[in-house]
């Protein structure tokens, strides 16, 4: 399903190449204020247009429908939308010599090729924008707290201009490593088992098309540490700890440190270079090649989609967990 | 919640050292040939004993409640009961000094110091019971595929019984990598958006206690790599892939080609060595020694709780899809 | 929250006076074919115009953002929308005296006086409007069985259309009683506790404005009945019953019999004749005079979005039902 | 599935003829205090032995397996068991000649002959223990709200006592009314589409074995009446109406007044006189006699029921409404 969230809902919708993509936030509380230019600087953060990104230009104007009255929320389900503008009509049959890298097989057999395969249909980039919108609604819902994702590295370089010129120039495409800090957190988001705070933030992260890995704190290196080394030791009663090699995250719950999160995101699958695979009309191996417009590295428009999905999960838990805490009383 | 699972769906429940802990399996279809025996040998895999692991010594025998009837299930909601009988009294209070990497700060201050705190309450790897039984009839439900979870790695060596052994003689832990290869899946399991497979499996997975990061395909080798060197080329019409850098998932949805994941498993948190951590109650920094049984690599009973949890999230979305696909006509 | 459905899920949002209305249709199987032509009867059928509801014209015409392409489903969640053009402003303030029967005051209390208030704001019979176009949706899926609702009485009088005209004459509203009717009903829909086939459709039914009641075979008049005259007994091996006051459901599923199921509708509360009701502005009783457009008996347009609804949980009945009974094997 | 609620979510199980019923109750507030003894009064109410009620005896004790700490709630899942002790054999085979009225043909379609049949298996009355377990917690989390449900009519006679002695005597059952009035209902409970008020507390109503109907406020006589007849004028500034026909929702929002409703409870299916029905081993119609014990008038227990899931729905909208309203400033 196309949903997520438990009293904070995101429905999203669309395709790459229909009239409209958009998203419906439902359960959010009435009384944010939200006006427009709120959209902009994270609209603008995932906006394509940079060296490395596709040139495919659109305005990206959220149209509000609904559930937002006199710069305010509502109550009421916020539906958003994003006209698309730029559309290009292809020769190109994903059906018939499916991209690798790509859903175009998984799609067409899934949907048994029912689906919208104009533009990689319902798979697009396109429909993040609606992530970022709910992150913007989200970000205000937890004000207090700040989450910054970025780019720390691409194609195993930290020279991120340089190595995305390379790319570009080469017809070929990179990955990149996205870290991500969330600041002022409250003690106690998350539960134990299923919805552990490491759950439903990877839950949310893998939702992003193109991520292949997730770690929390010390990640992966944890498995190269002794307990005596990995253990953070609590310095204070709010709980602050000496190191965070928890990544701010104790049994499924956030601890008051910061989370620290790092994600990879694999190099963009369309390149402009011929790749030999499958063709399903002539059952045999050939070469394609790509026309049209992509980015080499489409890691860089990644960071504010992060920070919105885990915007969306720490509004959840807030409005869950203050809740469970004080609400019955 | 401590719940997962949108048609099977699993809810745990047990503490520590209550009279019990346990699983409710709902939605599971009936006439699925279950026995007894049929638990043993994943249930013997998790269990304590080996050198490494906790000597807490429990029979670990399944007490089926309901949901089974002449050895299959009957479609009605499933609860297998374990007995915990090998609980010690401590005098050691979790509140007053609370455990480096151990989730007693965290439970104390979302739960109002209500929570059941002997032996680490529902924060338990006794709970993970329940995972491995509901993993057992999981398995059955999507026969058809297997499920293989290894430890490849403890403490940066692969020599695994001597690197447990070291670390027990100098009283601290180690962590290490799993890795879990599932072969013969469908393709066409798992949703573009929110359900994507990796978003499915990475939930299931954070539950387990422990785990700190996980990664599909190449994972965090990705980020190293060139679009032209990651793409899987499609080889037949099956969807057969000339690499699997993208672990069996495409845009959020299985492909056909094995699905490989890795997981890092923290080093056990509680150890022998003295620690220097803070004190509520004096509220200084003081030394702590942890006493009393614990595992030094529980990395190595993790295993078979990853496929357990696997094959649930599987089982899911196979019941899932193929309605999805095939039942309205 | 306004969402509803496990497999077959819909979400709606809009505002009375926004610039549309509209529903998302999430989990609808893919190769459904969906012409806009397919919605004209169902929308003419709950559209405004007839004696006795209100004299608001819209064009009613639903415009399809995502999901469907080629005139089948996609798949992907189907958003459509519909356009509210002919909304009068008013100077009319629900906040200072709450219309009796409406949701004005309980809307102001709940959203903070947030809420959109214009011509009821997303407290509107406009939103049933998504709510007919998914069952159109709903009724293909389970195009086997037929669903026909209709009002049986109003205002205590058989004779309808001079009951309403009576009504529109004086100024004043009457309600009406409907009955459904669902044939070539599956055996097996619906589950024994907490998703009975009577829960669902309760369920479903209760969200739309105005219902007070619902009773399901013999309903309210079982209590006056002894088991031996209530009890159906069965006439063959298909489960046919010689009577039918169970209304089609036993234990909470359908039993493949028809189900037959009535639903109280009560008088519009928007009437023309002066009503004493609380002034929050002078704290006194008041007369309160609503004036504008409004229908005498809602109840006239009521049955087709009772077959909406319950079109919506049998198909996502179906999709879940037929999961579990055939696809693990 | 057997699961119902959103925060405050309960999961039953168990067969009548099983070892154990019980229910897991997750997402309970931490805190609440809990005496074993808390659940006599409500256990006694729906326990059998008075007059037309079965005889079967049971203890009815609540074995609480977890969650339950120091005679406080923990925060944790709450598992409750009743030991079934008194099961009698029976050579009767519901397979064979199903019990009319009853919900043994459909189960052994649905489970396709795998479901437990002994004594109703998961189909039976004893499964409403879990609920009324469940329903004295949740009436300690909304405990300023007092709900009171009382038998107010059975077979079409106000002198309940003789009209189920009749009942006894004759062989036959009878049915009944049950009137449920809830005070102190705070203001803004429910929403406006499908998580109505009135939905909610259907679909849980609708989940108590033998329920066939249910009406708020005025109910099915609000088709009878005039819109000036039914509106409720509103009579002071905390909402209070002069009437209350719309039984205290609103739009689907509780109105702070009292809620009223009113169920029907059909006449107990197992009745001594013989009865015409199918029998699927001859393929004939031939004559049933079911033998052993069984309620005249299983209305009599139903009130503690209603009770119980209505707080059960009140105590789920208390978490997620005062949530919305307060908690993300």
């Amino acid at each position: 399903m196309n949903t997520f969230g438990q009293l904070f809902k995101i429905q999203i919708f669309g395709e790459s190449h229909g009239d409209f993509v958009g998203i419906t936030i439902d359960g959010c509380p009435p009384g944010i204020s939200i006006k427009e230019e709120d959209f902009k600087t994270d609209l603008a953060r995932r906006k394509s247009g940079a060296k490395g990104t596709t040139p495919r230009k659109e305005n990206d104007k959220p149209i509000i429908i609904s559930g937002i009255y006199k710069e305010h929320t509502t109550g009421s389900p916020i539906t958003i939308l994003f006209e698309n503008k730029n559309t290009h009509s292809s020769d190109y049959n994903f059906r018939t010599q499916p991209r690798p890298g790509h859903a175009d097989f998984v799609a067409d057999k899934k949907y048994r090729s029912f689906n919208d395969d104009r533009g990689g249909g319902h798979f697009s980039g396109r429909l993040t924008l609606g992530l970022v919108a709910a992150g913007v609604i989200a970000k205000k819902i937890i004000h207090k707290t700040t989450i910054k994702a970025k780019l720390t590295e691409v194609g195993n370089n930290k020279n991120i201009a340089k190595a995305v010129e390379n790319a570009v120039k080469s017809g070929d495409s990179i990955g990149g490593i996205i870290e991500c800090t969330i600041s002022n957190v409250p003690v106690g988001l998350g539960e134990p088992f299923f919805n552990s705070a490491e759950s439903l933030i990877s839950h949310a992260v893998f939702s992003i098309p193109g991520i292949k890995g997730i770690e929390f704190g010390s990640g992966f290196a944890a498995a190269k540490m002794k307990g005596s080394e990995h253990n953070d030791l609590i310095i204070n009663k709010e709980g602050k700890t000496r190191t965070n090699h928890a990544g701010g995250i104790n049994g499924g719950i956030t601890n008051g440190n910061d989370i620290v999160f790092r994600i990879v995101v694999k190099p963009t699958s369309s390149i402009s270079l011929p790749q030999e695979t499958f063709n399903f009309e002539t059952g045999k191996i050939e070469t394609l090649e790509i026309k049209g417009r992509h980015d080499a590295c489409f890691a860089l428009r990644v960071p504010v989609i992060v920070e919105a999905v885990t915007a969306c999960v720490l509004a959840d838990l807030s409005l869950i967990t203050n809740d469970l805490i004080t609400n019955y009383e």
